[in-house]
């Protein structure tokens, strides 16, 4: 079991979705990787930022799930980053309604002494500078970082993504940020451009139509998992990617053969994230509920043309 | 190898996409389902209408590829069914410029004697009345019939389409097609409802995010190969029917699990249908390239999690 740093946000979300609405609850990128990551028995700490207000059950619940909280400062006379947003009947476009930075304006995080020779470092989505001077405080470079971003710091801090996009192996992207980022519509030639950036490994992530791992000249594609209903689409992409650095932490195999498996994986999990409000969901989620969709997933991907 | 009967447009094509603009090429559903199954050696005929003005190179060549063409009348005073259209830069949406039904105005379909017994019907997009007819023309019931339709026989022959949908076994239509088809937005439920109205197959085909298998509970998804460049989609939807019904005539096994094979074949060979303009690909595309990019198509969905 290799060590997993976790950065990325812990905080409140308020959702709306065409099935209803929830007051404040338990958000956040890193809340959703950790969780998700938690799957795998992974050695994982959280890095990150909360207000005074942040509610002791949220923290107890990572702990729980034996996830270390240990690298989650708490500002007591702070308030905890607050995203308010609601999805349209498609749901796959969404208003942001409001967003408080609160306590992650002024976040300096911290990576816990004990994890400074972690294997796997997990860039959850935040400023490009949050995520570079998590890699800078590692006393051993990990063997394997991988970086979630989003078209938000390419409007505003590109230079600064660039820098850290530079020092990752694996970056995890929609489809329209890569489009944005490398400013082509293939993702086949978005993916190249973006391998020449930095990573060796691309994942782009296309919602309901699944993801795509490139390396190289080599694809693999994880479709998603067709469902009746999505009820709340929130954290699924954050689900995706602890799906994806959980299994890798467990199995240590960096290969690209075992990438498919990573992003297998992290499909399967983020197939559960959407089932409920926020993270509900994954809250509950057992092995053997993992186990019986991993098989579904084998059922609607795997055939039988024999080839030589 | 069972007998196809394949019913549909053989027509003039003027296509434009960003990467270029043909005059009068040939084009029509049936030409392409025609091609694609060929593939197989199929044992197929096209039933259509052409007029006086068309070429005899175009016959020729589907002879060439052991397509019967004894079912494709010639109406010497007519002209043949045109249609030109625009690809928009994303090409994933198009504009029709111009329809001229021409003889296809007042066809009638005539399946010849020897394909009344055919295994498999394969109802290319075209009026539901149109496509009754040839399913009533068959002296033996089919195996398998298999219809392609679209949004705008929705509109206009949408009572006449239900009657055709309720006689068939499967049905290929596009996502936004079965949504209105249906008025559910999951792809899922729509396909439900779908086969309530008749095919036990649902085949829901959706662009470059590549094409879903539906049957019962059961569900198989082929993804499109992911392309540097898309030249021309015109066509791939009916490559890939061509290549699903032309697969399963030459298996004869009508099970679950050979058309989860039968889809593969149809989105391997409309990955091919997309590189060139019109029929061009597909008139000179070689055995040896269709193994080959089935292998590609094994590498990009085939994973290893060993599951019990």
């Amino acid at each position: 079991m290799s060590k997993l740093v976790i950065v990325g946000t812990v905080a409140f979300d308020a959702i709306e979705t065409p099935f209803g609405k929830t007051d404040k609850i338990l958000g956040g990128a890193a809340t959703y990787i950790g969780l998700s990551a938690s799957q795998f028995n992974a050695d994982a700490v959280i890095v990150s930022v909360v207000g005074g207000d942040f509610p002791q059950e949220h923290l107890d619940l990572l702990s729980h799930k034996n996830i270390d909280i240990s690298g989650i400062e708490i500002v007591k006379e702070g308030k905890t980053f607050f995203w308010k947003g609601k999805y349209r009947n498609d749901m796959n476009s969404r208003d942001t309604l409001a967003t408080e930075l609160n306590v992650l304006a002024d976040f300096q995080p911290v990576v816990p002494e004990n994890y400074k020779d972690a294997d796997i470092v997990m860039l959850g989505n935040l400023h490009p500078l949050v995520q570079m001077s998590v890699i800078e405080q590692m006393d051993t470079k990990p063997r394997l970082v991988i970086l979630d971003t989003m078209n938000f710091w390419m409007d505003c801090a590109l230079d600064e993504l660039h820098k850290v996009i530079r020092k990752v192996d694996v970056i995890t992207i929609n489809d329209e940020e890569a489009r944005q980022l490398t400013g082509e519509y293939s993702l086949v030639v978005a993916a190249n451009k973006i391998q020449q950036m930095g990573p060796k490994y691309v994942v782009i992530k296309k919602g309901e139509h699944g993801a795509l791992l490139f390396h190289k000249d080599d694809v693999f594609y994880a479709p998603a998992l067709p469902l009746k209903e999505v009820f709340d689409p929130t954290g699924a992409g954050d689900t995706f990617a602890g799906g994806f650095a959980g299994y890798l932490a467990k199995t240590k195999d960096f290969s690209f053969e075992n990438m498919k498996n990573a992003v297998i994986y992290g499909s399967t999990l983020a197939s559960f994230c959407v089932e409920k409000f926020g993270t509900e969901r994954m809250e509950t989620l057992k092995g053997s509920e993992v186990h019986k969709r991993l098989l579904q997933f084998k059922q609607l991907t795997q055939f039988e043309i024999k080839l030589t």
